[in-house]
């Protein structure tokens, strides 16, 4: 058993709530204001665990992205090497902004935990992009890796000869990362039932374009 | 000659303005306070034109639409038909955001004009799937046009024979917009050079899966 002194514990549960908020209102409205009126904590307390605004938004980014790894990432390696294992990567990342709409409620996979809002790193790119500064930096190194993670996991289908050896991993890597972002649009603003089944459908055509000529 | 009143003149000036700040803050961020301060207006002036917030942010949207209609859709309704109408319309579609960025200044088709922030249809869904109201109905209207125009010119590659008659032109769209997703990501927040230059191979790969079965 890991033991976890008080101060931990505050700085886990300050995280915890900026990250709802930031899921539901965008990265830029957490605030160590708001945030030490949700929590009951003096506005000191929570600023002694961040130093500033910044660092706060970059302790939720990070948390994010451990979330990802622990809950989406690290699975897959569990699932053998090649098109399985992208299957796998796809299905958790889609499934990784699910929310309580009314899709991700009537989604068959029955993903946990439902929460308000859909995946911060989709927000947050849309909301940072043009905000020079240290969590812009941030959250760009976030999702190189998250896209250098795909890459990785595509360029084991090379290696196990489900893909030609030819396949441009890093390109498919960007036309499966934009499936991800259409199906959290079309899941989350356009509320399409069938969002789901198209990405998978999607995927699918992806991959079949990257497998060996003999099998077209 | 259109004869354009003093009211609509300044009505112009407050939508120019306001989508110029929303493109690089947001549309949440745009008030009548912040206007009036911009443009040296009153507030009741600003308010004058357009009620409140919701009302100003959803002409800031309209604006929006009319200029992707006009330099984006109208365009590609002189070209023929079928596969140059769709790689026309996708490469206007990467380009409406285009920005002040290094990317963007590289991109060999020299699209103008070159203004802060990225498009703003594209930051809005993001910023506003979690905010039920008139906006966010607004914006999932215009989404839903967006793609619609997507699919009536794929649907034309079918009519002139370019693609299979089983192809599911509604899906290919969800697909193409993907693509427009990730390259705006790939420019804006990471910076990559070749970003456009991959949005088009990707779009010919996606073509072809719909090519009609002797040309494969």
């Amino acid at each position: 058993m890991v033991s976890v002194s008080k101060g931990e514990q505050t700085r886990c549960r300050i995280v915890d709530c900026a990250l709802s908020l930031a899921r539901t209102m965008g990265l830029e409205q957490v605030s160590i204001g708001v945030l030490s009126e949700r929590l009951k904590l003096s506005k000191s307390g929570v600023f002694a665990h961040f130093g500033g605004k910044e660092e706060l938004q970059i302790a939720v980014l990070d948390e994010t992205e451990a979330r990802f790894i622990e809950t989406v990432y690290r699975p897959t390696l569990a699932t053998p090497r090649g098109l399985s294992r992208v299957r796998k990567l796809f299905d958790g990342w889609i499934h990784f902004g699910c929310c309580d709409c009314d899709v991700c409620h009537h989604c068959p996979c029955q993903c946990e935990p439902r929460r308000q809002g859909g995946c911060l790193l989709i927000s947050s790119s849309a909301e940072f992009d043009d905000k020079p500064g240290p969590v812009r930096e941030h959250l760009r190194d976030q999702i190189l890796r998250l896209r250098e993670g795909m890459v990785r996991v595509l360029d084991g289908c090379v290696q196990t000869g489900e893909f030609r050896p030819d396949v441009d991993t890093q390109l498919l890597a960007m036309q499966i990362h934009g499936l991800v972002l259409a199906v959290h649009l079309d899941v989350r603003l356009l509320g399409h039932q069938n969002a789901f089944a198209n990405a998978r459908r999607s995927l699918d055509v992806l991959l079949q374009t990257a497998a060996p000529l003999s099998t077209h």
